[in-house]
């Protein structure tokens, strides 16, 4: 299993968002989390498109796009054009699940689904095996700086479980209040990918990473 | 009549935005437009509250914030929150647009109003004494890069000439192509409040801006 | 020109409909105003149906129903059905207005259309002469109790002109913030019938009713 | 366990609400169900904020509010402000559900969620836990007088099971056809709170509230 | 002024759509008129693209495509490529009216608006130079084998005076209810573009084609 | 247990449906499947109420329609005036799919319901009793001529399982890339109502029909 640490940027300082994400990259992660929010799917309006692309042309970070929209299956080609490598989109968000992961794995674009607290797992029963990644929320979605939601590590270990019954060794991020007093519990239940905001952008990133880096290392 | 440039950061390098809303500031501008888009009411979605924030707390330059959103008064009271100095919402937007208006207007918040190319400037008739400022899209907004709509500067012409006939001397912005080729013929149809984004932020910032607000001195 | 005050049981004590609308009639008023709102087209939830269909057992009132909500013609029937003898819709929620008029008027009901403040009149250029009543709203509909607002005062009188022009002695109806102050003037500017609701319901019922309809018919 | 009628007004005679409410009051409930809807989520709109606000000065009856409304997170607050001592909403209507019950409590009110016939019980998997009440629409929702649907008995029976194995004696609302016939079978199911409307409201209401009072601490 | 009859198929029998074409081809019509409507904008759904691309392959008439859809920008590409050569939209359903005409005509399709009865003409004035058709809707949309509306025929002669002021020979075309008796008045009025759907396809289509095709002449 | 082939007219010749479904009826079919896009609920708009009617006056068939629209019930009523036998509703697109179902059943109209691909059959689980037919998707809808989702097989192996266990004999469906070489598997499976659009209609439809239905019956 690879274990990987995905900063998020809405928590960032957004005057200088490249000296920052270098500093992340200095630190050893390998992936950058892009939280894009629409106020209509989520109570506030984060950053899309335009940030996007600026922030391509200067990182190698593996981008990790978390689309926090109503219907994504309207942008999914504009955010691959501008820079995705990875995009989850939330089940509760998508009529048309299977079809809107099956045009971002066509495009080359990695696939991963979002689930929100309250939505059980067994929504993805029949997707599970088309997946890249499953995102289970560990807050409600909208705001950073949210506290970690501890029913949700349950949900971590039976779809770890599940994806260990079908025999796939598939990615499950977690995201929200992930910080050094809650990565354990839940690396432990089963999660692989872990974006942290505050917890990476709230005082000295390069050392906050690199504690969460090697947290996380040597949990694993 | 007073007249500013307002830098769009729509244009602008994400990577480092502090640093170029430095530079525009240093050039002489005193306004800054800071464009919401929600990927409802218009097809892009761009930046919302956390970058505001961010931005807000690093610069003094006047918070020019343009809800290209849905049903904005929703939001108005958050961006008020995060920062901004004046709200512009779209008529096409706001089934109630008298309240919307007023909302902005109590909480201190100067308001100002947004039309579509195609959107008469009738429709505003019984709110252009309450508002601070019209804002009369010269493009289509979702996109930066696009090229001035011609026929919106006798949209321009009319309504000064309607803010004149009521003795008001309210701003008229324009915002979309404005470049130091159509600046000149906008400012003498009335309008005095012009967003510039690819004009300014593609190439050198300090040049281009102090050349448009040259421009703008010269012609006003 | 004939006169009307509609009493809005917006304003009323619901432990004590009946009663309180024995007082206006008593009074002397013949209209009783039904604010319908439902929560979409404006920011509350008012009351419907079921209250409809229970005041109309026991009052003659003419029943003056206002449907502040979205897409009325889903309701036009069922309001009909359970007692409205006028409808009176929002342009602002209509695409098809020509056709929700002509389904009010072909069920035997009479037919208002409403414009929110900042609508100007001339959005109804083609249907004045096939509605039976216009509705100036002279406050932002949503809630009770709020301040008239001095620009609609010309709306009315712009509209009475336009009326006349046409040799139309149509109903206007006014609603919001209307009491013994404002009553007269809006009168004057064309205006005959005359929604009060905090005017009539607070304080002393029959007293207010009174007051309002004599100065009604004095200034009439 | 203990046990509650929950009499719903929709069913009442809104002339005299407060004189139809102190008699089930008098009879000895302790509880008053308040179905708000809006003409989106359900086919009729009934009745909201001002309707309670009038109630809550008269009755010291527990205010059960049942929001049949789209996306009810809107209106939470307002619901609380206006003298809800509990707030329920549906599992179809929020996309956020774990928030929204948060929102609830965090404000002091007790918080239900409540599930269309069609819907299973495992939609609430994961916040089983953290609700007060958990309601059983036992027809589906939108008007009163509708018959009782035989199979939510065993959703009820499925519940209750699912809260004994975890040791938990939440409560579970039955609301849709319950009458003198039908609430023994469903209360042995494992309801322990009963709405009642027409049951309750047509006919000599004291007297049904009695029997339905005495049958269900018989029963229990 | 050319002068054009536009058969709807709305009207026509399903079963042999290219025979009956071919009829009104025959018969000496260029133009057909395809009207598409979603359930959403109107209350009807008639049919979409593959009935379009059929009809296409078997004939050579210039397919006029009536977008009777909300938010048509969604489709007018998919509508090109499946055969429209021109394409219709309400102005009633686009936010951003200009950029869908400009999207239209960009494509090399021929771009029209139009409008529903009670919209005013004035709402088209600053997109009435750019546009090729103006489609004055003559009957509510959703339904053929309606009756004309006598207040539209005032519309199209507004209308056209008003692009004889500005020097343009634009189509007009009228929709709903167009026959024999119907046809001349409205062709007086300065229409020049005729739908026809009832009147063409119940009975003799090729008599009834011929018999309005030689009264739109000899009225011309 | 019957099995039925039920041809798909979206891959039909629009310019001759009569002739086309009579083709179909003479190989022995005896229903037809009748697919409505509205544009919103899927990404197409196909044909719906006026397509109906005409071919119900010359088909016998039976008319098993399929509504891929948003909330459907709006237009139950209509579909079956028109002339449906069997009326088919998503369970994505129903918040009420009890009530959307009992409407159907009321009105003397055969009910199913639609899953799309990722959708679990548990969904239904309260419902399975009440319906007269399952339709699993086995292609996102939307379009015609797609490959079918293998892993629908199972979907359709659980629930006829499913009714097994209930002692129900219901009928299941499948819609999307059904062929000669994948109806065997399916029908193993457990299906026993076929749709097939491009293998009936592209090529030689009687030959392409009596294929598939000697198929069917030869694997049954």
């Amino acid at each position: 299993m690879k274990y990987e640490l995905s900063p998020s940027i809405l928590a960032a300082d957004f005057n200088r968002l490249g000296e920052q994400i270098k500093k992340v990259e200095e630190a050893g992660t390998r992936w950058l989390h892009f939280d894009v929010m629409d106020g209509i799917f989520v109570p506030s309006i984060s950053f899309g498109m335009p940030v996007l692309a600026s922030l391509k042309k200067e990182t190698s970070l593996f981008m990790d796009v978390h689309l926090m929209i109503t219907d994504p299956g309207r942008y999914v080609d504009t955010f691959m054009n501008n820079g995705a490598d990875m995009l989850t989109v939330h089940a509760e968000a998508c009529t048309h699940l299977d079809r809107t992961i099956a045009q971002i794995k066509e495009a080359g674009c990695r696939a991963g689904v979002a689930l929100n607290p309250a939505t059980p797992v067994s929504v993805l029963e029949h997707v599970l095996d088309t997946v890249d990644m499953v995102l289970i929320m560990t807050v409600n979605p909208g705001f950073g700086g949210q506290k970690y939601i501890p029913y949700c590590t349950r949900k971590v270990a039976v779809l770890r479980n599940e994806f260990d019954r079908r025999g796939l060794d598939t990615d499950i991020q977690v995201d929200g209040g992930i910080t050094t007093d809650t990565l354990p519990e839940v690396l432990k239940a089963g999660a692989n990918i872990f974006v942290a905001g505050s917890a990476v952008f709230k005082g000295d990133i390069t050392k906050n990473a690199k504690e969460l880096l090697e947290l996380m290392e040597h949990e694993a």
